[in-house]
């Protein structure tokens, strides 16, 4: 058992009110987009929708296979759904208990994670981005190829990049500020 | 004219030598690798020298104009290797007046540029390293390509930024740190 006063002097909980109502306005940290926050969360389901499309509208054409770029990429942003679906089920996990990631730890693991998946993700965008423009532009043999859908499954990978990128910033710089 | 004290203390200069000297051991920001230091000058020729080599090597290829994603690696790694050399130029120039990049606004401005050049050659090479790939491996075309010097040129553009990574995570983080 802990031993408490018997006697409390009256102005004690309005103290502790006031310390718990300036307490969030004074760590500044903890901005939207980062790990916890609703903004983060809306980062996390770009990622994983805009992957999950370039996956789908790779996947379905019939020569992907035949071009190690194009496997590249279904492999980068199969990896870059499963990442962001799992982080985003951690979000929606620390938004209902009403909690927000700070351990130094915790967040060097998202930012690591970020940086590879984003890495991987863009690459994969850049070597398909290349070889579309191959086949469309340089060598004109769009008849026989699925142009439009190389390039769709191309853009959705970019932009799945570009909702990375904020998460993978914000994440480093708080690590670093802290 | 300033108004200087006609009396000086006797220990007063023996303080000064002492807080001197604590100085650098006190604020620990200025780590090897950043602009201004001997480790950031070293980085900066490196990467001035892979993105020249990759340009060379690149164009000195007869074929390079047809084919989109190689004419962009000569245009990427032009900007990264002018924008490594003139980065090279200022560290030099800090290493010898002895003073190194404490501007946040030059600081922001050196990471900004980084972010942008390695970005830019990381987006050549890898669109010129899946062309390469399907051109040699899918298409097995080497032997009325320049395989050899494509896949060189692009593994130069890879190793400058390599070499970009760290002094843009190391501006970033001492602009986050500050």
């Amino acid at each position: 058992m802990m031993s408490r006063p018997s006697v409390h002097p009256v102005d004690a909980p309005s103290l502790t009110n006031d310390a718990a109502a300036a307490m969030p306005r004074v760590r500044m940290k903890d901005f939207q987009g980062m790990g916890g926050t609703l903004g983060g969360l809306l980062l996390r389901l770009c990622q994983f929708g805009f992957a999950v499309v370039s996956l789908c509208v790779m996947a379905t054409t019939s020569d992907f296979p035949s071009v190690t770029a194009f496997s590249y990429l279904v492999a980068a942003v199969s990896l870059q759904s499963l990442w962001s679906l799992l982080l985003a089920i951690a979000d929606i996990y620390a938004l209902l208990v009403r909690r927000s990631f700070r351990n130094p730890g915790l967040v060097s693991f998202f930012t690591i994670g970020d940086a590879i998946t984003s890495t991987l993700t863009f690459a994969a965008a850049c070597a398909s981005a290349g070889i579309t423009v191959l086949i469309g532009n340089d060598l004109d043999r769009c008849s026989v190829n699925h142009c439009k859908r190389f390039m769709s499954a191309t853009a959705m990978a970019f932009l799945s990049w570009f909702a990375v990128s904020p998460s993978f910033f914000l994440n480093f710089w708080s690590l670093a500020s802290q």
